[in-house]
């Protein structure tokens, strides 16, 4: 893991890491912003918040944009941000669409040909980064999740999932139904086939029913988001919810739209939501 | 004055405009900040920062990476922000470096052929932008002024040339004294002739001695900032303002650089510090 970027930023730091991936067999990038507290002479391990983004973005993107680095430095949180698909791989088609293949990689593990080789990104994600990040850096084992759009849903199953793995979860404008969108059915199709038994396990909305754990999922959606309607379905998701029982909830903000704008006006309410799951409460 | 695009932000609204500018020969854009209680429905007048980015920016960077719409919208500020020079006027060599011609305007107005046409950005940032704003928006004739690196130099001169226009002035790792580094050379020298006497009249450092307003300069400057040495020089300017009793305020900040997470870090301070000179307290 070698790093390539650092800035002071809140009295914390943010860095950019290279590092190879065996699981999705390919040179990645990566971004953390460690606060003060992790950085200082005697550093504390703390916990990580993992974000992940939206197509078409990178690792770059939230650490940018969001303002979160704020909030976290204050409260003593990590937050890492993975990039949104494999890069580097040279696959036939790979930067066709801004919806498919090279920064599209939807957080699934991929079954099909060509893209079942790299497109391993549930894996990476829940997995290899965390452990990378775990042995490499001074944080603790407590791991919390959030994301927007592809990436709110990506944060969505990663918690659906893997019970016992993370202490919160949130989304901001989320994907919530993708075996049912434009978007969804385009990135299942090519990586997953089109045997839709094999969709449900990798959809939000489909995997609430049989979830072990009862984590409260938290969702913000402004309702001027130009996706809303075609791609995002809350409702469905929240309806599911409330059907089985799983807490939900969700909140829509009047006039917000998809943009960063919305999301750097609610991430303190998401990060203090997850310092409390996370069991800390600021400096 | 054509709006172009709206995002809401902390329930302020962020906005982008095209415009037609006399001063500058060619249509313009810029942003704008409104804070809640200029947007809600019995809008109220509310005080102006202006703030002028650097090298290689538009009126967009601020606005997405600096993390300044929360406190702004707590105090009841607006911000506009400015493109870096003109845009459009296909000049010969004006895209030919990253330090001069379009996305480099130095806040100036240029006596030589062929930028001092549309090069007088000076004039438009002082002037024309604040008028078209004040006729056009719900704002007060209030007005502060900050900005980064070749835009922090734009505010201190925009401040020291224009006494009564400003109720504050701060600047984040500005070039302070461009007439002895690299960016300010090459810049006078194609934009006010090779006759050094013309560039005293657009240094920070040559206008404090005369400045007929003693406004106290607020200037924020990392340690690990690499263009530090070559071409920022503030201690040159701190030690002018000293010999000549000008108030000046220079914090040297260990271990932060030049980017746009150093700003973030410390733009609450200089946003309390102009509502405090504005006579605004925040909601």
């Amino acid at each position: 893991m070698e790093q390539i970027a650092s800035n002071l930023s809140f009295d914390g730091e943010h860095r950019r890491y290279r590092h190879r991936s065996e699981v999705l067999d390919c040179e990645m990038e990566f971004s953390v912003f460690l606060p003060p507290k992790a950085v200082k002479n005697t550093p504390q391990p703390v916990p990580v918040l993992y974000w992940l983004s939206g197509l078409t973005c990178t690792d770059q993107n939230f650490m940018q944009k969001a303002g979160a680095h704020r909030r976290a430095a204050q409260l003593g949180m990590a937050i890492v941000c993975p990039d949104t698909s494999p890069r580097g791989v040279n696959l036939p088609g790979e930067d066709d669409s801004y919806d498919f293949g090279s920064g599209a990689g939807f957080y699934l593990n991929a079954t099909q040909e060509p893209w079942s080789r790299h497109y391993r990104m549930h894996d990476y994600v829940v997995e290899e980064l965390p452990a990378l990040v775990e042995k490499s850096l001074p944080v603790s084992h407590l791991r919390s999740i959030s994301g927007h759009s592809m990436g709110g849903h990506g944060a969505l199953v990663a918690a659906l999932r893997n019970p016992g793995r993370y202490a919160s979860v949130s989304a901001f404008a989320p994907v919530c139904h993708p075996s049912e969108c434009p978007w969804g059915i385009k990135a299942f199709s090519g990586y997953l086939g089109e045997d839709r038994e094999a969709w449900a396990e990798w959809d939000a909305t489909l995997l609430v029913p049989g979830a072990p754990e009862k984590l409260q999922l938290l969702i913000d959606q402004g309702t001027a988001d130009d996706f809303l309607s075609e791609q995002l379905h809350p409702e469905t998701l929240a309806d599911t919810c409330e059907k089985v029982h799983h807490p939900v909830r969700l909140r829509m903000h009047r006039g917000y739209d998809h943009s960063y704008f919305f999301i750097a006006s609610f991430i303190d309410e998401h990060l203090d939501h997850h310092a409390r799951a996370l069991g800390i409460t600021g400096s």
